[in-house]
Order: structure tokens, then sequence, then C-alpha cells
């Protein structure tokens, strides 16, 4: 991701620009045909660009697009002078964005499909790990890991769709002159440059590619980098010492402190909660961009320096690692059990409310009878169990069997649409 | 819009969501069918549901959707203790925000749509109106007023296009139960339920619709947003005094001001330039949104409480304001072809450099050719006419007619391309 | 606070702005004298302000101020011509802003002053409260309850500090005329209103106060609302199941959920949570109100609108729900101390292994000792203790005495400086 | 200020810290006071600190803070085993960034000193230059433009005094231990520490300082951004062709386009408007940054890492812009004077109004008579002189003699306050 910002991609792209625009030029006759190919041929066999003699001109001429034109000039030959033939420098600095907006998509869809790989892997393996489910912060019913990790999958899932259609809205090509009228250049050129290069052709620019296409492309940034916040915040819940339910994973014989062996800090995950905000910090500066004035002011430059590389970058480095958090994630089911199990089956009260109305009892008395049981399982923090107190209460049992008991804390009654649902996420 | 958001409407789709819940479970046989049709039958022969009285209730039970159903009960009859079985209030919560937020999109969408003709056809009107195009708050070369009119209907077509998208993403139904198992219901309920309210269903929720939806829809807000201002900013720019290309609509009888008839302010773009800050101010909260603890906690509520109205209301009313403005926008071609003279003629100084090199001057005598007569136009600011001073100019009519002159300060010149991006944007 | 921004309360400091502005234009000799102590007898003698006449005069005229004007012209009689006298709408509407926000402030301030109160009780109350003091989640080394709280009333203490500093940067009064050069209007009377306003006068203004006062003002309480959430996320950790050592308030009879007794939700915490976000939304709209055009636009204008009211009613209401979270909070130090004994001693490990150095043990073979009978407590998830093992470990036994381990197991240890802290915090 | 921001200096913080804690520790008696002087010693005779040593050290500890004390050992000998003694890492990083934006607060309020002196020159020297001011982007009244220069003047004299509070917010010492309990470390330790750095200690620490003081210093440089902004828009503004009172400087030969003598682009105000917007656009990670877990977690620092330098550093960069910008500014008083012109002194329209109302005339034919001669010019374009008209006017002159008329014109009426208004703001 960061070469996708080098120098020497960003001079690359401009020559490519220029070079097929003046192809197109050729095929229109307004430039010899000679000369389009020998721009080509003559990079071909010249060395890279020289970005130290670029930056050597330009502190002279103070203009980027002059310099990098000298230079190409000196690399090819006297054909140079029929290159950006009634262009302006937007032309080729707006549409090498796009490239690089383009390129750095695919690079962060193919983060995002790899970590819909890990994901699905991972809530296959956990479809039926049992697990508390917690509203509030609070145990509310038992759902499974794999549950957990199909909704992070479809989350991701919808991203990915999402970074597809913002690559398509910055993926075009203005190469229209200097206010947009096409007055010196054909639009034939534009288009040759759009499919060379793999862009569609901005239907209207004004010297600049209208920015609320990239104000969507950051938007869509700041949404991707809240749902990584989000599967990061769950794991830094489960790694918390008092839940402990998975944990980032630690080598063998890695130590997490040199005196506490308890001490395993959920850092990947807490710095993606950071890198995070970051990313959802370049959104407003991109909306900020949209309105220039008239058909353009360069405020929005200076931002993009910042904000393209900045926010394509952390969002690259911080799904890699968020995938490989989630890839290595250590997972502990007996620790999830002993959770749900903590608060003496309390979870359940509800469907043996509803067992014993059921079989009869009013809805007051059945109230009656699950409450003072349950509260003596509150009051010992889940030592006693609900079920057993249950069997042992005469007014229960005389109308619920004890295996009639026994089905109301069955947890498989929870997971029964488990497979409903994982179709689907995942098919 | 604001009906949208009224509790009464509120109620009503609270309503629907569970009575057609409960023709899913009658169906299902887990309630009677006859107690399905006698809620929407009771129902039909009610007043309308009692504001005052739900919220008595509420303030004794301190539950919003106990205290509607009460109040439902008390309009039903016994048939409504078949309401809302197996299912949680964020069934009906996030449901009816989602029919809310689709409701509230086909509004903005109907909105985008009125803007949408409005500028098509003003910009027809002045497909050709010569204007000064502004790169940097400065001159640059001529364009027409319609092409910066086809600017803005390009980039309020593409919002409609993800204001689209961004509708399809919030509008899902999810009937899940507590933790998002269908543990209590069966999955066949929450279909029944999205398909009579026009949603789809949720393919994983964890008691609530996953936020990163709402983030991306309050996000696109965000992007129409800063759509608004920019246009909004160039009305501002024209109507400046210098400038006067055109204005905000004032009645024929109407005064600006008691004392100064100059004084008309463009209150309305500057109020929209205001109003788009606004919006764009939603969209942290809403990417904050994003991630709630393990499978719910309630901090997204209260920001939505806020937001839903605040955003959709605020953007609905901008987007009718700017329709008005556009709609009613007093154009000035005058001023623009007088603002176009105002620099003498210097912005065809390009085309005449050009028309001497091809006519055998050196490019360096021909620049020094063009610079000189340019510089009296520009020390005279505008006063001077650089094609007349060209025409007094020995060496430059050695090499170029009066004609040839003459056609390179020819407007129609910039405007050959015109009807190629007409054709792009509008068809 | 919502009083504040009520139209009586609106037109009513319009009012006493506008008569005392006569009053020192009548010092001046500008008016007669008589005028001014009409318009005070009249207003006196005259019923409150007709909201819905004001509203219908402006509906007219669509000036705010002129059918204020109007409406008090009713009421006074030909008096009411000596009002206005040389000033502008803004000088109005820009000091009653100041006034209103000044008052807002004071609010706050007072909303600050009783959570400081609480805070402080709380915290004297839980000096001694031995809790588990946590970084990354996860269990570090002792600390008290009562310092929480401290941390929590310095960190609201330093808000009450910048907003007495927000409230001086915005209660400035100006009236100054069209573009703020006294043109029409003598300074004197800024002056004398100022004074007569709890105002200081705005050194320069150019027909408005300038906005950065404003910016200022919606970063702090952008702060403040960052405050609140952290203290608020504190609470909501405390609360979640598997913590337990701190709730919100819950009445003696007061039922979580209908079945479960568990289900009590830290729901106050996590609104206030969605609350900080919000006021937190207000801050980038008020930073872009700074950048106004020249001497003034209006843009600014509806962005205040919405902020003014919302983010002081917000975070008023905030401030006393958090204030009333902590007054009521339910503390349980027996499930603190349940928490920090949950690790087997484990936190003490690196006391031990200091001990164990001191006592002339390598540091290699201490680390070893301290090592092999931690990772013991670690492997049976804290039922071991560590204490117990190392007196059963003959190889620590020969160096440290049973009195010697016991003391590095004393918590007192780690709270020898709680009255240093304490003392820098609260006197 | 990038040195703040270096691996270098953030090193020798770093051992100063250290190295001071350790001399407090012995003044304690912890360790022994040649330790603590051969610390020193080691220091002054050894070479600098070894990056790239440092670098390949952490990458196997994967520790920051071990691999820097195990150079310094490398360094110092067996002292260095006194280093450290009973801190945290946090106790170092935490004052370490301390004294960085402290640093970083001394250079940027040294630019501003630097900006202040600026404006002030510039204002006096342009104290009584007339310019037209503007509302709306409309001409109101006249004012000048040693006015709108104090204006910024006054404001960036405001952000001083906040940079100043702010400063004094961050500039705290933490060494407190893991928990900000002293536990292991006397509070004596801090104190030395606070004193040599130039620091105060932090009433109250958590291992970490709290992060509502980084939130303010951070709100506070969004400020000045957006006061930057501000001027910066003045300035463009200013530029545009049809305005021209003022340009950004440019070299005698320099040219602004190679054929366009006219193309002098704002370009260095437009780049500052962008660099508000990043400035700006850090704000709310920092907001975000401030509720931590419990006593911290580590999310707070990937984003420090990147706003402390990007922030700081583009601030400082954007003040030393503004005030070049502002000292060359290209001042044009006669461009001003034929602007104020340009409305044919419709802008005096109200005094003439007044005049004739206290002549004797009523109101409403008043108006009427300076009605229908303001038309006129309105409707010439400035082209016709209002004073001339009225002069010409029968039923004026009836009224106003030749000279009451030319007073009401005079410009100078509108500049009485301006020496009241400089006082104000710079004595």
């Amino acid at each position: 991701m960061t070469d996708i910002w080098s120098p020497e991609t960003k001079y690359r792209i401009w020559f490519e620009i220029e070079a097929h625009a003046t192809d197109a030029l050729a095929d229109l006759g307004v430039v010899p045909k000679e000369a389009a190919a020998t721009i080509w041929e003559a990079d071909r066999n010249a060395p890279p660009f020289d970005i130290a003699r670029i930056d050597a001109i330009e502190a002279e001429t103070k203009h980027d697009v002059i310099a990098f034109l000298t230079h190409v000039a000196e690399r090819t030959g006297p054909s140079a002078r029929f290159l950006h033939q009634g262009m302006t420098s937007s032309d080729v600095l707006d549409t090498c964005l796009a490239v690089q907006l383009a390129r750095a998509s695919d690079i962060l869809l193919d983060d995002l499909d790899q970590l819909l790989v890990v994901l699905k892997r991972r809530a296959e393996e956990h479809k039926y790990t049992p697990t508390i489910g917690r509203s509030h912060g609070i145990h509310a019913e038992p759902t499974t890991f794999g549950l957990k990790l199909a909704q992070a999958y479809a989350e991701f899932a919808r991203n990915r769709d999402r970074l597809a259609a913002a690559r398509a809205d910055v993926a075009t090509c203005a190469i229209s002159g200097a206010v947009g009228t096409f007055a010196n250049i054909n639009p034939a050129v534009e288009a040759h440059v759009a499919a060379k290069m793999g862009l569609t052709p901005e239907p209207v620019s004004t010297q600049v590619i209208p920015r609320d296409r990239h104000a969507m492309f950051f938007a869509t940034l700041g949404v991707i980098a809240s749902s990584i916040e989000r599967l990061a915040t769950e794991i830094r819940h489960l790694q918390r010492t008092e839940v402990l339910e998975a944990e980032e994973y630690f080598a063998p014989g890695q130590k997490g402190s040199s005196a506490m062996p308890h001490k395993r800090n959920p850092v990947l995950t807490e710095n993606l909660t950071g890198l995070a905000r970051m990313v959802r910090g370049y959104v407003t500066p991109a909306l900020e961009n949209v309105a220039l004035w008239h058909e353009r002011d360069i405020s929005h430059s200076s931002v993009e320096r910042y904000i393209g590389p900045d926010a394509t970058i952390t969002l690259d480095f911080a799904l890699a690692r968020l995938t490989g958090v989630m890839d290595k994630l250590l997972v502990y089911p007996e620790r999830m059990q002993k959770n749900l199990d903590r608060m003496g089956g309390l979870t359940n009260s509800q469907r043996v409310l509803l067992a014993l109305t059921q079989a009869g009892v009013s809805r007051e008395d059945a109230y009656r009878l699950v409450q003072r049981n349950a509260m003596k399982v509150w009051e010992s923090d889940g030592a006693l169990s609900l079920k057993e107190l249950l069997k042992n209460d005469a007014d229960v049992t005389a109308a619920l069997s004890d295996a009639e008991i026994e089905e109301k804390f069955d947890p498989e009654y929870h997971f029964r649409h488990v497979d409903t649902i994982f179709d689907r996420v995942f098919t």
C-alpha cells in the first residue's frame, strides 16, 4: 500500500497517462505517430525516474508537473515536446489520484476477502460453541460463539460491497482542460486514457474531478473502520480478566509481563480501536473538500496529501492486523460454559415460567414460583442452581415433572435456528 | 418528513409490526387465527392511538413498548394478549426505525428528483450562456452557465444513486429475539413482517440490527449535504456585489434593505451552508454508534433520537430550499459577458500564442509578442483590448491576419464540446 | 436550561438590550431621557410579550427584529421610536446569544459543582475501599474505589475551570453597527449595555461577534462530554455481570426484567455515552462557523439555532443524570474484594520477587521461584493462593519467613499514598 | 517542530526523565548517590543514542522502554541497573509526551507572536485605508483595511491566550506506578522530575495522565486552525479577479502562468484552508481518546502517534505560512477605493435619509426621495453617482444644501472611532 503513494509510483502513473494521451493525439493526427511510439520506446530503455533530479527541477520551476515533464524530456529526447498537448496539470494529477485510489481499493478489497475467509473458518469452527449473549454488558440468553463471528462476517461482507461501490465512484478519468470544456483537447483522448488506465471517463469535470466522489470514498473507509472497532471491542471485552472467553494469541513461551503470568493485554485490538478513530477522523476533512469554489480551488489538495496515504495505509494495516487477531484468536469454550453457568441457570427462568402457565398454573402464581427460586440463586451469586431448586419445590413439581424441568434448561433449545442463520449469512 | 418522526406515526408502525407478526404466528399455529383477525378489526374500529394515555402508562411502567401494548390491549380486548409473543422490544423498535428511515429516504429521493428536474431545465436554458470559468477564484477560460449546472446535475444524480443504496442498506427487518437466535420466535415471522413492511430480513441480528447500516446511511446524507454546500457556495459567490452574475430570487416589490437598494443578500444559500454543517456533524456520532458492546448496548439509542429526525428533516428542508433557489434563480447573462470581457480578452492569449507558433514564429518570439500586449491589457485593468492591441502590433500582423486574430477570440471555440458533455450527463 | 432558549426569554433579553441602549443614548443626548424612562415604565405595566403576535408580524415583514420592535411599539407607544437608534439587528442578536450562553454556562457550572460535591462525598466514603486496578481491562495492581472517584473529581474540577474560561470567552457585548465601525452609534452605548447585561465589550466586532469565541465554547462542551463518557463507561464496565462491583441504583421493589432478577442494565450510563457523542458532534460545526466571509455571512446562524440549545440542554441533562447516578451508585466492596482475590494473589508476585532478591536470592532464581508458584495459581484460575503456595515452597521459605511472605500480600502497602493523593485533589 | 518528534529527541527526554528520577531516588536513599551521578556522567561522555541499535533490541524484546534501557545500560555500565526503579513505562512515555507538547506549544506560541507582530504592523499601516465592508458578500458600509487586520490581530491574540492555557493543561508529570498509587515509588520522585522537566505534578494519575488534558489541547489547536482559515478565506476573497483588493506576494519577475498575466492564484491561502481542515480533523479522535477503560487502555496511543506530530507540525507550518502571506501581502488601496465607489455612493443612502428627516421632511417622503435617486444609481450599475443625482433633485435640495449633501458622503464619518477600536485591540 505504501508503494502506491511513493513518488516512483506517482511518476510512473503520470508517465502512463501522458503517453497514452499522446497515443490518442497521434490517432487524431494532432501529433506524429512516430513521436508517440518513441516516447514509449525511450521509456523502456531508460533507467527509472530520477526522483532527486525531478525534485531539483521543481525547486527551480516551482511546478511539479513541469518538473516531471522536463525530466521526461531529458530521458526521451525531442519527441517529448508532443507530450501534454492541450492538457492541464489537473488532468494528470486527478487521473493519477483516481488510479491510486483504485489500486488502494483493490488492496483493501483483498484485505477484506482475507478477513472474510478467516471469519468464516472461525465461525464454522465455533458454530455450536455455547456462550452467553449479553445486552448492556449483562447476561441475556445463550448464543454461540459462531453466531458472533457470523455477524462479524456479514458486517464485513457488507463493507466489501460498500468499498466496491466506493471504488467505482472514484475510478474516473478527467482529461478535459482548464475548466472542463475540452477547449484544447478532444474528448477522445480522455476516453482512450480512461480505457488504458482502467477508469471510466468523468462525465463532466471542471478542471478537477468533483470531490463528492472522494468524500464518499473516505466516508466508506470510516464505516469500515467503525466495524473494525466493533470487532476489536468485542475481543477486548472477551479478554478482560473476569470474562476471559477469548484472547489475542500468545506464543507458547511468550511472557505478558516479567512477573505477572495473568498479564496478557489485548494490545492489538486496543491499537485497532485507536486506528479506527484516525480513519474516522479523515471523513470530515474529505466532506469539507467537496465545496470547492467555482470550477476549482486547490484547498482539497493539501487535505488529500495527508488522507490519501494515511487513510488507506492505516486501514490496510488495521484490516491485516484484525485478520491476524481473528485467525489466531485463542478461544476458551470451557470458560464460556463456566460464564454461561455463572448465573445458576437464571437465563432459563422465562422458559420455566411459560411452561408452568401452559401446565395450567395462573400467570401470577407461576411468576411467584419462579421468582422465589430465582431470587435464591441470585442471592447466592450463582452458587445455587435454579434447576435443582425448582426440582425441590413441591409447588413446581406439582405442575412439571423433573424431565420437563430438565428440558427447559436444554441449551440446544437456543441453537435450533443457528443453521438457518448460517445459511443466510454464508450462502 | 416531520410526520415520519411523530409519536402517531411511530405507534402506527409499531402496531403494524405487531399485528403482522401475530398474523404470522397464527399461520404457524402459535396463536389463534381469530385473535389475529380481531386485532386488525379492533384497530379499524378504534379511535387513533391516545398518545397522552400511552405517556401516562409509560410514566408508571418506565417501558415504552409495554406502555404501548397496554394501550393497545385497552383498545383491542382480550385478543391483545396474543400480541408480541416471543418478541423483544428491539424487534419492534429497530424494525420501526428501518421503516422510518426507508420512508425518509423516499422523501429525500423525491426531493432529489425535483432538484434534478430543475437543474436540468436551468442547464438546458443556459446551455450556451457564456460565462467565465474560474480556478482559484481567478478568471481562467470561458465556459457556459449551463455547464456549471450540468455539473451540479451530475453530482446530485450520483447522490441519488448513493441514497438509493443507503436506503437499501437500512431497510431491513429483525424479529429475532433477545440475542438474535430466534430462540422464542420462528424466522418465518420475520420474513412475513419484512414482506408486509417493505423491508428485507436482516440476515443476522443480535437483538439489534447492526449499526454499520445506519452509519452508512448518515454518512451518505453527509455527502449529499456537502454537495448542497458546494452549489450554495457557488450561488453565494455569483451574487457577491463585484460579480453579480446570478441572484437568489427577489419578488418585484421586495426590499432587501430599507435604505440600500443594492442590499440583496444570498441568505437562502448562506442558510444552506450552515445546514450542511449540521448534517455533516451527525456523521461522526453515527459512526461512533457502530461499536456497540457484545450483542448490543443502548448507547446508540439517544444518538438516533436526535439524528434520526434532525438529519432527515434538515436535509429534506435543505433540498427543497435549494430546489426553490435554483428554480427561481435570477441569471444575468449580460453581467456574465461583462465579467468575461473584463480582462480585455486575456483569457485567449494562449490561443494566439499557439497560432503564432503554427504560423512559423518561434515559441520564444511568440511568447514575447503576446506578453508585451497582454501586459498592457493587464495594467489597464481590462480597459484595453488584447485583440485590438494585437491587430495594431506589426510583428503580430506580419504572421496573422486580422481575421485570424479575430478567430482566436471567438468564444464559440470553447463551446464546441458542450453538446458532448450534455449528452454524457443527461442521457 | 430550556427556558433560556424559549422565545419568551429571547424577547426579554432583546428588550433589555434595546432599553439599556436607549438609556445610554439618552445620557448622550441622542434621544430624550423621558422616552428612555417611558420605555421601561411601559414594559413594567404591560402584559408579557405576545409571541403569537410577534410571529404574525414577522410572517409579514420577514424580519425578526423588526417584528419584535413593532410589537414593543404596540406596548410602549410613541416613545418606542427612540429604540434601536443607530443599531443593527446583529447588535441585538449577538449580544442576546452572549447572554444566553453566559446563563447556560452558569447552569452548567452549577451542574458541575453539584457533581463535584457528590464525587467528593463518594470518594471520601470509599477512600480505602480496596479494588483491583485494571490496565487494558486486565487486572494490574490494587487501588481503592475512592481513588477512582478522586480521579473523576479532579477531571471534572478541570472541566469546571475550562468552562469558566469558555464562559468568559463568549460573554461579550457588541453594539457597533453594520460593519463594526460604530459609524452610527457611540461606543459608550456598548459599554453601558455590556455593564448592565453582565458582559464585557467586544474589542473589535464586524457586525458580528467573532465566532472563534463560540467555537472555543462548544469545543469545551465537547471535552466535558468526553469526560462524562469516561465516567459513564467506567460504571458500565463495573456493572457488567462478571464484574458487578457497582450498579446504577435500583429501588428496592424495582424489577429489571419480568423474569430475570439479574437483569439490571446500566441504561443511564449507556444513555450518557450516546449523549456524549451528540455533544461532541456539535464541535465541528462550531469550528466550521469561524471562517465567515468578510465582515460576516449568516451561515453560522442556522448552525447556532441547532447547537445553542441542543448542546447546552443535552449537557445540562447529562451532567444532572451523571450526578444522580454517582449519588445513588450501589457499590459492592465485597464483590470488589472477591474480584481482587480472583487471581489468587498474583497481583503481589512482583513484591515477592523483589523481597527474595533483597534477601540475597539471585534475580534469576527469584524469578524462577515466583514463576513456578504463580503458574500453578494461574492454571487453577485463582482457586489456589499464591501466598499459601509460597509458604509451602521450601526454597522460598529458606529466604523469607511466613511473616515476611504475609507482609508482601498486605493490601495496605498499596494504599500508603492514598492520603497524599486525596490531599492533592481535594485541598 | 519536526525535531521534537524525532526518535533522538524522544530518547533524550526519556533519558532525562529516568536520570532525574534516579537522582530523586538517590536523595531518598533508595539507590546509591554515586550511581545517579555516574548515569549523568556516562551520558556526557557517550556518543548520541544509537537509534538503529535501540530498534534492533526492540525487535527482539517487543518493548520500547526496555529496549531503550538496555541500550542505556550498554552506554552506562552497571549503574544503569538503578534506573527505572519502581517506575512503569507509562511514567516515562506520558511525561515525555507532556514535555513534547509543552515544547511544541512554545514553538506555536512563538509562531503566534510573530504573526501578531506582522498583523499589528500591517494594521497600523492601513489604519485609515478605506475599503468597503461586506456582509453576506454584499457591499454594506465603509470600513478600513486596518480594522480588518485589527480584528485578525484580536482573534489571534485570543488564540495565544487559549494556547497558553492549553499548554498549562498538558504540561504535567506523572510518575506514579502501575495504577497511579505510588505503590512502588515515592511521590517525591515525581515532584523532582516535574521540577526538572518544567512540568507540574499530575494530582492524580492512573498509570496514565488523563486524556481530557490532551483533548483540550488538540481542541484548542482546532480553534486556532479555524481562525487561520478565516483570515486565509478573507485573502482568497480579496484576491479574486473581480475584487482584487489584495494579493499574495508575487516576486517582480515571477510568472503566474506561462500565457496569462492575470493568473496569480492565492495558492498559499488555499493551501492554508486545506491545512485547517486537517488540524480540525484531529480534534474528534482526541476527544474519543478521553474515555479510556478503567485505569487505562492503550487505544489512545496509536491516535497520539499520528496527531501529536501531525497536528503540531501542520499548525506550525500553517502559522508560519500565514505570517509570510500577511507580511508580504500586496495591498491595493486604489482598487479598494474603486470598489468602494462602485455602487455610486449608495452605501451612504441611509445617512441622507436621516438628514432629510432631521431637516423636517417626513420619513415617508424622505424615503421616497432617496429611493428614486438610489434606484437610478442601482440600475446604472454604479455609473451614476447618488451624490450628484441628489444635488440635482430639487425636492432634495429644498431641504439640504449641496454642502450638507456633500458631508453625508464623507467617508471620514465612518472612521471616527477607528482610533478607539485600535486602542481597545492594541493596548
